[in-house]
């Protein structure tokens, strides 16, 4: 249930608003970036807005069919902006993100991540902890992973997103990057979810490979119902028959979430397709569609990769796609991000 | 097989060359827009390459291992361009098909297309004959919508594309049509394939919802192999898990077939989607991703189409549609189709 | 809409009802196998019960929400036994139909009946006409097959199932054939749905590899619609990401079907399955969910077959197939079909 | 790669071969129930089987394509019995698992505990911990429900299995538990995998609703890599675009792993179909397809249940699942298990 309080609602009107909420077996939660604005929810029953409705201070009552109350655009209807490191998403720019699959080492990281900061890209990428098929495949190299993407940063200035795979790897990934990304594996991992909302680094959720989208929001809601609203979606292709891609990258999500979510979105063309040769059209593609940015694996030689090289542009074709991405973002009005003079800086801090 | 003969090569050893296989049981086609290029085929057995290499006057054989030999890139590298009433599919210009679901009343139509021409759509979309999953739905009014589509086209000049349903309604609709539509539903109505293959007007085949890429164009095969080479493939969005739009759109499909076919492919956003909102979007995703052309409904007033009005735009939106998706498409060096000059129309006329 | 008579009701009041259906632009349809019980359908919008309900002689009107009035139980609560050559499918008695996918000769499919028949096999099945996804495969051997399955018959006593692909087709079929088969890609050719419709011989309706349940239903309301009441369903394998299988059997469809529909349904598991070690223990499942029975490919030699081999079993494996699946559908109270008594036989054949 | 040594190997010649492996940076692992075999992998590359070849004491080396080589027939071809508190699953005898989906209080759980006892139920199933797609449902009792279950048990005799939903609930779980269920969207949380390896508890391992078979085997090799060869697998439904079954049961993954896999699988159609009235049917398949068990969720009134009520069995139809499931399982020479006389326990205890 939503629950708008008039604009000269008093500090004591909304402790009697909790009060009674809790009275009842409910909880109460502020709508982030709204002021009086609250969503009250049940484990057992859904509350009532008519019980709620003639409270002091209250304006309006509604009652949200969803479980996503706090991801919804009903509870916040302006897009919500996530600053990763100061890169702003989910505003009127258009991201980039990229990086290797796995971080093998050093040399290999920061070849890349120079390349990927030379062609305009943003934010970098890359697995210290890596979810593999099988327990005998390179599992990623774990905290010297981490610490090789922090001095990429430190080099580059780009900051860095990494995948924390457990709740016990948390801690240690908040210490070293700008956003922690949940995994397609794990976007049903609700423990997970949970100790990343109580994180204060923005959380890059990956919609798992069979989700739909009334549970990829659901599992949005696990971070943002701890406290965490700097979330930032992410499709990464789904399940199916396709006989000539990995899995099938459905974008038709993009606008869908726009309708009912105020979650910024990206797209991952690169573990979609599975196919290097499809990551640039697929990427312009994602620009086109509305998407709010696009992650993409980029290896100084993909043949090599120890992971998924097969999934990877080269450098060379990471220069192609930030001018075809370019292109086509700024025909949507939807221009590639430039760091921030001063004064837009200070904006893009204020709203995140 | 592919066999491709000597630039030198005489009829004589043209003519020997086809003896000798059928002689053993197979059948030659020559690859259409390609001189001295033969696909050569066995219903039981495949030919071997070779037995044909010595052959007099062989430049080269080579084993293709799948069952779309002419419509695959390796017998015809070039892109091919299928004229529809003039209009060219599959060269640099980007085409825009629009029109009702499926026609109702020539009022209804001729506003339509009306509105369709006057926002620089290209080709009028329409059906005359409708499959419905339900034997008691609204199945088309049948050749007096051939009649009303084409006393559009009279009016307009916007060619027209049409579904034939059947074997039997092929006669017809090409006496009225400038192209023929063969639906999802008949992908793999293997003796339709066949007779439009026959068909001196182009065929734009849809893909089935549940089709493989290999599927696709093996139906694709089907009609070159009688002889018409003029097929644009359309991508109208598979059966998913979806909970949020009727299909999922593979856009996945278009950099894929770009790579192993010479044929023009378009996407079909209001199919696939089922959602009026999400057509717009589609459209420039398509754009983007490399398609030659989209295909939507368009309704003067969706929500009373007997047909499909969620799946529609609106005359209004397609305006914003036409400027949106020309933008994109400019973006990737495909501006959208202008009716040529003189010695343009030539040009296409040629090559189509 | 249902419109139920009374008892009593006279053909004068019958006569009337359908007089002012058809005036108001609906049309009639007697349930078969019920008397006194029609489903009245309009193209553009649904019949009003209310209109109906006060007509003289008039029970009962009920609105039904589906396409599929005439396949649904609503219109017809007892289940419907279709009888294949005076085999009786869908009555208590469980029933094999078994046989090569494709004629290739004479020979062949003599050596293959008679095993079918000495193992207790019921229905005799095999391809004259193939649908194959690329236009140079074996497309089967067409009247000469239909032939040859006539002469299989005569010898050994089993009625005949085998495919038209289209609406010319039927007719030949016709004349050949004990039923007729409609396959996966076939279950949306509408034409052909209306032509077997209108035959007197049974129809094998097998689900489309992406079709719904209400799909399916609606593809068998067109047979019936038409006046052919004699239709079986068979379900043989959905589309899903499976890397084990080539399709997915989707044994849920055959408890969701029988409380929905009245007709009998079937699984086929070899082209589910596609793997011939799969056949047995799926024949065995589907015994045990309740289908009224089940059909599967034999060879002699399954590694040699021009087709499928992969999908079919060897003749010994069919003795062992019978005997399984004859154990597993006792235990569920429905014993394999065995040659009825004078007595039992007239029963079946006066249900049918 | 598979190490057999010879059957007069001697200890010295086995710590050597893992000097070996280990000294070139290899790990080996003994295969469980099997004296002399062993598995050798590596993290980024695999073995070679001519190195390791000529070894003093070797037999045999074998390279193994996939990554679930303890899981693999190939390295262990008898069948895995695993015992759940003395019941053994994966033996000749066809196991029965039941309970309510979530544990709501004690009353419920002795009430439904009782009833699967009294009609010859083997296992009780009942959630502690549940994974709720969105955060404002109920999530489970916790510690509490646990020692609810240990109550049942107590009385009923009944072994135990519930869920883990992370690292951190496994000592706990473990605690009360006969078995640790691993569920379906945890089946990629590898580190929850590994720490339920390193339990002396059995897993269940339910397969995600987007796993292939090559993902099902790898995350249940995670398990056996630990240690813990204890595990039964749980095909539990795949998503599909079904729209009458919650999931689609996929019953054909069962003949597929006992081909390549020695572990046990059950089935769980609760959470395939969704709807109580398909439990019974499916049960019936799962036993004739040739599972080891069935799980199914019970309830006294299914209607009221907070969690899933619409696909669970209420009390009465379970007698009648026991019954008729026992009927089908017979069918197959898979009698129900029986509490073992003191003999047959034995036996059974030193296979598991």
């Amino acid at each position: 249930m939503l629950v708008i309080m008039r604009a000269d609602a008093s500090q004591e009107q909304m402790r009697l608003l909790g009060e009674k909420a809790v009275s009842e077996g409910f909880r109460v939660r502020a709508v982030p970036g709204r002021d009086l604005v609250f969503v009250v929810t049940g484990e057992r029953r859904a509350p009532d807005p008519a019980t709620f409705a003639g409270q002091a201070g209250v304006a309006e009552t509604r009652s949200l069919r969803h479980g996503y109350e706090l991801a919804s655009r009903e509870a916040h209807p302006d897009d919500t902006i996530v600053a990763v490191g100061g890169v702003p998403v989910g505003g009127r720019a258009f991201v980039v993100v990229g990086g290797p699959c796995a971080v093998e080492s050093l040399e290999q990281t920061l070849a890349v991540a120079r390349r990927v900061k030379a062609a305009g890209g943003h934010i970098l990428r890359g697995g210290a902890f890596k979810p593999r098929t099988h327990p005998y495949s390179f599992q990623g190299l774990g905290e010297e992973g981490l610490k090789i993407l922090a001095a990429a940063r430190e080099e580059t200035g780009l900051p860095v997103v990494t995948e924390a795979l457990d709740v016990d790897q948390v801690d240690m990934v908040e210490r070293y990057a700008d956003a922690i990304q949940v995994g397609s594996r794990n976007m049903h991992n609700f423990p997970l979810l949970r100790r990343v909302g109580r994180s204060r680094k923005p959380v890059l959720l990956k919609r798992g490979f069979a989700a739909t989208l009334e549970e990829f929001l659901g599992a949005a809601e696990y971070v943002l119902a701890e406290g965490n609203d700097q979330v930032v979606l992410c499709e990464r292709g789904i399940r199916t028959f396709s006989d000539f891609s990995r899995n099938t990258l459905d974008l038709t999500i993009v606008p869908a979430l726009k309708q009912v979510s105020h979650l910024p979105i990206i797209v991952d063309p690169s573990h979609a397709a599975g196919r290097r040769d499809m990551i640039v059209p697929l990427s312009r593609a994602g620009a086109a569609v509305g998407a709010d940015g696009v992650m993409v694996e980029v290896y100084e030689d993909p043949c090599v990769a120890l992971c998924d090289g097969a999934q990877a542009v080269a450098t060379d074709d990471f220069d192609l796609l930030m001018r075809q991405v370019g292109r086509v973002a700024e025909s949507v009005d939807r221009p590639l991000y430039k760091k921030a003079s001063r004064t837009l800086r200070a904006v893009a801090g204020s709203v995140a």
